[in-house]
C-alpha cells in the first residue's frame, strides 16, 4: 500500500536534504505537501501554525481551526508541487507531553491473565468497570525507524537476581491518541468532548522487556521494562479522516457508570498488520477493543487530571480473538511454549538483535474502502 | 524560618506585579535578587540563560555554567538591590519533562506493607534490589499554592463500585530531584554521575486518594490516585548547597548489583515538617531513605531511557521510624484506625475540604547549622 489517497491527508514533521529545520508535510497519494511553504497560498489565515515545522501549534490551535485547515487541504493540496517521500527525512512531528498507555483490549488482558495467573480470573475485578492505565516516559518515545537497543536490567533467574540485556523483549502493536485541544486542571472531559480534544491517531509499538517488567512491577506498575523506548508512526492521521470507520464497540457486559457511558459511536474499524523482518505474523482487529479512546480520555480526565496539547495516550497492546490476531510475541508463542515458525527456518519467542518489526493499519471504511494509516518501524540492535 | 541565608541560594521564577512575564529570581536572606535583570552585571557570560524567566535554560547548560553562575552569586548576589517576596508571585520555575515517583522509603513502604498485606513480608521481594518507581503525570505538577480540587472517581465500595469524590485524600511528603543535563537514548548514566546531571531539589507533596488507588491500581499501579495534582515548592536548591548535609544512607542488608553501589556518599540529612493547617503533625527525616537520589538516577536510565532538562524524580513518601516521624496521613493514622487528634479539637484520618497542608525542609548540615530548603503548600477545596 502506503498510499494514502487524496481524502485522508495526514500530517507529518519531514527535514529535507540539506536543510536541519524540520517542515510540516501533507501526505497527498504516495508523496508529500510542503505546507509549512503552501500554507502562504493554501491557507494563509493560519500559515504561522506551519512555520515552526512541528505540529505542536496545530494541534493547540484546536477543534475549528483543524476543520478549516483540512477543508482548505482537500479543495487545494493535490493542485500543488508534491515532493517524494524518499527524498525526506520524517522526524517525530510533535512534542510529546505526557504519555498513558491503557491496556483496553479484552483478549490482551484475558491472554496475560491466563498466562501468568492460570489457576485465577483471567481477568482483574476493575477491568470491566475502567479502562485500566498508566503513565509511561514521554522522553523516550521516538519517530519510526529509530533503532531499539535492546535494554539491561534486573532479571529475577530462580532465587538469584541477575543484571542484564532482556532475553524477552517483545512488541506490543497498538494505536495511539494524539490530543490537540488542552483542558483545564479540576475540570474532567465528558466522554462526549472525545473529538473536540483529540486531533488524530498513530500507530504505536510499546516495546516491553518481559523479563525486567515480571520482576520490578509489583507494586507500582511497569517501569523500565517499558522506558527504554515506544515506537510511534510519523503520520497523525485526523481523526475527521476517520469519519466512515466509526462502528460500535463490543458489548457490554458490565454497566458502566455515567461517565463512561458513550454517547456517540467511537468504535474503529483499523486492521493492523504486524510484519517480523519483513513476514506477516498478525493481523489484530482493533474494532475488537473494549474499550473506546472516547472512554479512555473520559477515565483520564474524570479526577480532574488537566490535558496538554501533544499528549499521546495509546490503546494498550491490541488482540483479537483468534491466534492470527494478536498484538504480541508473549501471546503469539504464548509465553514460549509456542514458538513461531518462520518462512527463513528460524523460530521465535521473542525478538533477537537484528529483528525488524513493522506495525501498518489500514482503515476499513463502511463503503468498503481502505485507508492506508501508516506504518511505524523499528530494528532490533544489541 | 523562611530566611535562605546568604549562602544556600536558591533558584525560583516570579512575576512582578502588573507584569505577566516571569523572571529567575534567587534567594537571599528572606528576600529575592531580580537575577533577569542583575545577570548583565553579575553573570553576563551568561545573561541570555536568565531571559526567558524559567530556569529551562540554565536547567540544560549543564554542570560547568552550574558552578559558575553559583560562583558569580555567591561573590555579588547581597551586594544587589533585593526585592520582598511579599511583593511578587512564584510561579513553576521549569518546565517538567518527565515525571517520576519513587518509593525509596523503608519505613513507607513497610508501613504500607503491614497495613495491606497483614499476613504477609511487609516488603516485596524486588524492594531491597532495586528503586522501586513509576512515572506519573507531569502536567498537573502545580507551584506550591495551587489550590487543589478533591478529585473524583471509581470507588470500591463492598461489592459495588461507586462514583464519588475521594473520602480518602492524603498527602506524601517528599524530596524531589530535578534533573538538568539530559543524557542520550540508549546511555546509562553511572551512579558517580549524580551530580553531573541533577541540578538540585524541591520539596514535593504527592496528593493522593487512597481509595481511587486502591481500587484502580492493579495490575499496572497508580493512576489517578495521584495524576490530579503534585505540588512543589518554588524553590529550586542547588545540590552544590547541599555539600554539608551529605551523609552515608542506611547499611544495605541485600548487596546490590554493581551499578547501584554507590561510590559517593549521597544520602542527605534533610528533616521535613509537615503541618495541617498549621499545626505540626510530623517530622520525617529524609537521611532514613533507603535508597539515594544518585541510586534512583541510575536505576531510572540503567535500561538506557534518556534524560531531558527538567525530569523530575521524586523519593517517594519520607516516613522515619518513629511514630512522629511518617510522612502519608494513611501512615500516621493507621489506615484510620488512629485519627490524629488535632489542637483545634477536630480529628482527621485524612484530609477535609478547606485543609492546608503545608511541608517544609531543612538541611542539617556537618558543622551543626542549618539551611532553610523552602516549603510546598496546598488547600483542599472541593
Amino acid at each position: 500500500m502506503n498510499d494514502f489517497g487524496r481524502t485522508t491527508l495526514p500530517y507529518c514533521s519531514f527535514i529535507r536534504p540539506g536543510e536541519t529545520a524540520p517542515r510540516v508535510g501533507v501526505g497527498v497519494g504516495t508523496e508529500l505537501l510542503d505546507l509549512t511553504t503552501a500554507a502562504a497560498e493554501i491557507v494563509p489565515q493560519h500559515a504561522r501554525l506551519f512555520a515552526s515545522g512541528s505540529l505542536d501549534p496545530l494541534l493547540a490551535a484546536g477543534p475549528v481551526v483543524w476543520a478549516e485547515v483540512r477543508a482548505a487541504l482537500r479543495d487545494r493540496a493535490d493542485a500543488r508541487p508534491l515532493i517524494s517521500l524518499d527524498d525526506v527525512e520524517l522526524v517525530l512531528p510533535f512534542t510529546v507531553a505526557d504519555y498513558v498507555d491503557f491496556y483496553a483490549s479484552e483478549h490482551h488482558a484475558t491472554n496475560l491473565g491466563r498466562l501468568f495467573r492460570p489457576d485465577g480470573e483471567a481477568l482483574m475485578p476493575n477491568w470491566k468497570h475502567l479502562p485500566v492505565g498508566y503513565h509511561g516516559r514521554a522522553g523516550t518515545v521516538v519517530v519510526s525507524g529509530t533503532t531499539v537497543r535492546r535494554p539491561s536490567g534486573q532479571i529475577r533467574a530462580g532465587d538469584a537476581v541477575e543484571f542484564g540485556p532482556s532475553a524477552r523483549l517483545d512488541i506490543e502493536a497498538e494505536i495511539g491518541f494524539v490530543v490537540g485541544a488542552g483542558s483545564s486542571l479540576g475540570q474532567s472531559v465528558p466522554v462526549g468532548d472525545f473529538d473536540q480534544h483529540v486531533f488524530g491517531i498513530c500507530i504505536v509499538n510499546d516495546w516491553s522487556a518481559r523479563d525486567i517488567q515480571a520482576w520490578e512491577y509489583v507494586p507500582l506498575g511497569p517501569f523500565l521494562g517499558k522506558s527504554f523506548a515506544t515506537s510511534v508512526s510519523p503520520w497523525i492521521v485526523p481523526l475527521a479522516a476517520l469519519e466512515g470507520a466509526r462502528v460500535d464497540p463490543p458489548e457490554r457486559d458490565v454497566e458502566l457508570l455515567p461517565y463512561l457511558r458513550y454517547v456517540e459511536q467511537w468504535g474503529l474499524d483499523l486492521e493492523l498488520v504486524v510484519t517480523l523482518n519483513g513476514e506477516e505474523i498478525s493481523r489484530p482487529p482493533f474494532a475488537t477493543t473494549y474499550w473506546t479512546a472516547a472512554q479512555m480520555l473520559a477515565h483520564m480526565t474524570v479526577n480532574g487530571a488537566s490535558l496538554r496539547p501533544g499528549d499521546l495516550y495509546a490503546s494498550g497492546t491490541v488482540s483479537g480473538p483468534d491466534a492470527g490476531q494478536r498484538g504480541s510475541l508473549i501471546e503469539m508463542s504464548w509465553n514460549g511454549a509456542e514458538p513461531l515458525h518462520l518462512a527463513d527456518g528460524t523460530s521465535r519467542s521473542f525478538l533477537l538483535d537484528g529483528d525488524v518489526v513493522s506495525i501498518s493499519a489500514a482503515a476499513r471504511l463502511a463503503d468498503g474502502s481502505r485507508l492506508w494509516l501508516g506504518q511505524v518501524d523499528g530494528e532490533v540492535i544489541a
